[in-house]
């Protein structure tokens, strides 16, 4: 749950943590994960669900909006939120070679429940994300199936694993064992308290670019720097809150995940896909509804310096928590990839 | 082949037309059609492939950029080209809700010839662009599989057909059954010849806004306005060139698109997806290979001026002809979609 | 006021026009000139200043947003309005070597009426939009001087002048005298009526791509085709609405106004800086005030299409208008220019 | 000169610096100041010139790109760099309240030199920066002239102070005496040298937020936090190189400035414009020119990791050598701003 209390990793934190130090702190976000782990066959991947609120997401949107940090990814879905400035599907994560799979079965999955889906009304933009988790996965096996997909949807809870689970199974960073990792921080707006959490899929940077609140790390006990030079990574970040914000600003809000990368250790790499998509569930669009006219409420961007303040801070401490909850992993072609834990 | 000599259609044009009036006379251009259609069991879709030259797209690339007019839209792999500036795989359309079946079928083409794909380099970027087919087919069945993407692809020739055929078989423009159109312009700069080329997948706009070189057509015998006033479509367009440019200039190229747009009559609807790709095979990105630095010609943009002005003709040409070849169509739920030939 | 009943220029409109066809007659909207013509000294510029509201507009700043649709201009405060999606000054317009006079006037005349700038709170934004009058006005002389820019703000009004005036005195727009061209349309969204207005700064295009409701006008006896084909003009395009609309929308509405330039036969020439500007006054965002949090209204996306139709109509409007004001001018190098009167 | 190699500041390098660790070490590259300091009239204020190349840079501007980190700016000029690709004019770094008087003088001096802008070519577009430096110069008064802006060229040398100077005079950084600072870096692609040049204007941040390589920096006892928490700073940044890059990477490697001023501390506030400037001598696009096709070199983006890391290096080191250089200064409203070595 979060960075725990007695975890080796410690982070000097401006803003009080959430109940569970999870993007689920955020009332009515859920995250479900189906992990695929078969090492005789090489399998080290799988999908991880995220969800935005606990209705219908396609009747009732949640604004949002995203940052494309560093375009190298192939995640879908991104063009129409910014167009649109809404989510109307759960979020999903898996492996690059897999979004045409995750997408095709979160297509199913929005039609059973919305019968008017290309028939009286238009389609369905489905959100896929992705990191290349070819290092230690067969990824070119293809290996995540509907079933996979529709299993991480069923299992969206607010309680999650992090670490080497879900879409996090086969992802690398730093060198080290990455993943899934999530936190969250409490954020005061004229006595109000709200709260800002973020959720990372981590599989960026090189040995030897880790930073830990500011301090480098040495791993160069358990990791090998790699000849060619090329990163093959990527790193998806999910920014939720229940702060009213416009569509504007949470583009601004999810492009200060990059100050969370950066104190992590990433200068935002080449081949990173470095994607930010951030939501707010205290603004809604209604898909039908009676009048045309809809209720938006935001701050003055005059308070925002403290959203942007968290938003870095949970993204950091996402980062960390995945590689606290990882575990070595021995994968395809023999690559062991170690956790953190080994070092620290 | 384009908007044929004595096509009722007539539209000035400042420039020259290629030798077939289509985007494969950019040399090394090929287009390939997969079409479904079985009025039993409601199925009006399909596949169409462009492939921007002859080689290996993933070894050799493509300089290219993107415009995204209107953003309602579930195209993949765009993220990437903004932010590469290349294509590397053959770009496909097909209907919305096979975008996922689409994108998993072009990763297993493009893995069968690239074995390090995923291994020793990293994944593909597949661009994978749509229409919502819905008004006339099943497209809740998602019968595009693997099989058809694989037609489609193996049919690539410098003929093709234009219309109701490929992705094309299920598209409605401006009240009129549309499709696949293309036209194609010669542009000359420093005394040589090059070819503008433009192919459209026309599903956009509402009965009475059509105009054909400015001039309002009365379609209002064969179509009836909708009640509910949304629009569910959108349009791909695809700009070819072998005119040298950077992927800043490519970014311009694509956008004048709107242009073309605009004659035919559009407004940049809400519910259409207007996407636009160009690229130049004039430049090239080679994934491996000797040297880190690359030769690269630009035009000065002071001359740009003509490729702006004859992409703009291409591209409402191309609207054209996607309505000048198309067919009267009944869909399902007993749509009847007219020919734009039964009034002209 | 807009286009006269007994133009000569007719345009079918499927909205009905505002009062006074003006960008004014969205309320509170006003419009001042200050003309600069001096034929001895070859002097044909100035300014025009619109005014979104008649309050503090630094106190209480309005919705807007942004687009650029050729970037080939040097307007100031565009980066700032995209940031923080408020205008908190009047707009200037005026010619493209006078921008800096104009900003430094405008920050002078924000600082009269406002203590706080840069004492107890930060600077303030200043839009000054161009376009390039040195065609026929001694542009190289920088004759606008705080004086003007003074005189133009002082003069705002409902009613307002339109074709050679204020800073469209030196304007050419398709080989025509052009300048300043203003109209309205009428918008009703759940039985409420709305305005859109719109004006423009028309310095663009070429003789012979000039159409009037589509069909092409013959001005090759008036006009003759440049030698060098460079394009040097722009087109500033602003659009103000009572809508409620979010930044997001503003900047789709704004993009719309590409739909009105590609009608009168633009191709989005390389050398014309086309920005457009779109605001709503039904939206405040106030500078100070107690509470954080600040309630805004937007109407649906599903009903935003006759807000895009009703901006590209009127738009395209403004452009006819502003050329069926101007009157024959001979400029600078004996560079004699003619009304659209002339052959009309 | 950079950040001195006795300097208390120590900070980590992965690349050599160049010789001077200064921007200018990019040969061609040129900056100057112009300082207006007078106690009694509380002007605490200046000019920073830069010059990308020693000939006409009009006639023979160089390839460019921005990147908008947080576009609460006043900066002018950065729209057409992004549409065409070019910085054509020196760039000016100046106080937010005097950029219309800069970009009035900075038009008159390209005037100058170049009787055709205007006459027989378009018009010329101004490039400059800006930050607020009114917490402790007299910035409603405008004191920057038209003959500051030219001392400011006129000083333009290979070495050039850091620090208090310049347009730096009056800025605040983290609490702190900021301002101008630079630094650079040698990165080797295919066994040739290549410079990597930053310079800074630095106005960011608040006391506490300050880390020096990592370790936050206790400046309490010589800084008070603000009450209001509205920050009202900015920071300009400059990145130069002679590695050959395309519009696209120049716009990549602007975008790494971010990773910089996270580093320090930075996490991009609201009030912060904060605006990334990279361009290279490598690529010219010359205004004439027989040929209307230009010859550019790019490197591969496979490689583009290490010039994206050094951007971030020489980018956190600027920072850093903008606060060694700069002295404790009292200002305006008897405001007493303390240098950083009162604390090292």
């Amino acid at each position: 749950m979060g960075l725990s209390k007695d975890s080796k990793i410690k982070m000097t934190s401006v803003f009080k943590r959430g109940e569970n130090n999870l993007i689920t702190d955020v009332p009515g976000v859920k995250v479900g994960h189906c992990t695929l782990k078969d090492a005789e066959r090489d399998i080290h991947t799988g999908v991880t669900a995220i969800f935005p609120h606990e209705g219908n997401l396609f009747k009732d949107k949640v604004l949002a909006a995203t940052s494309v940090i560093n375009g190298f990814g192939k995640s879908a879905g991104l063009v129409q939120i910014d167009e649109l400035g809404t989510i109307e599907t759960p979020i999903l994560m898996t492996n690059t070679l897999s979004v045409g799979a995750a997408v095709d079965a979160l297509i199913r999955y929005m039609l059973k429940d919305n019968e008017d889906i290309g028939v009286s009304t238009g389609t369905v933009n489905c959100v896929v994300t992705e990191c290349n988790d070819g290092e230690i996965n067969d990824i070119r096996g293809q290996h995540v199936k509907q079933e996979h997909v529709y299993q991480a949807l069923e299992n969206a809870d607010v309680i999650f694993d992090e670490g080497d689970v879900g879409a996090g199974s086969g992802m690398i960073c730093m060198g080290l064992k990455g993943g899934i990792g999530s936190a969250s921080r409490i954020v005061n707006i004229d006595d109000i308290d709200y709260t800002v959490g973020a959720m990372v899929l981590s599989n960026f940077g090189f040995p030897g670019l880790l930073r830990i609140d500011g301090k480098p790390v040495d791993v160069s006990s358990i990791t090998e720097r790699k000849e060619d030079g090329v990163e093959k990574g990527s790193v998806i970040i999910l920014v939720a809150t229940d702060i009213p914000l416009s569509e504007r600003q949470l583009r601004r809000v999810a492009k200060r995940a990059t100050v969370g990368l950066a104190r992590v250790g990433s200068y935002l790499g080449n081949g990173s896909g470095d994607i930010a998509i951030a939501f707010t569930t205290a603004n809604r669009m209604p898909h039908y509804g009676d009048s045309s006219v809809v209720d938006i409420k935001m701050i003055n961007d005059r308070v925002i310096d403290k959203v942007f303040q968290a938003t870095a801070e949970a993204v950091e401490e996402s980062v960390y928590s995945s590689l606290d909850h990882a575990h070595t992993v021995t994968g395809i072609r023999g690559k062991k990839v170690y956790a953190l834990s080994e070092v620290l």
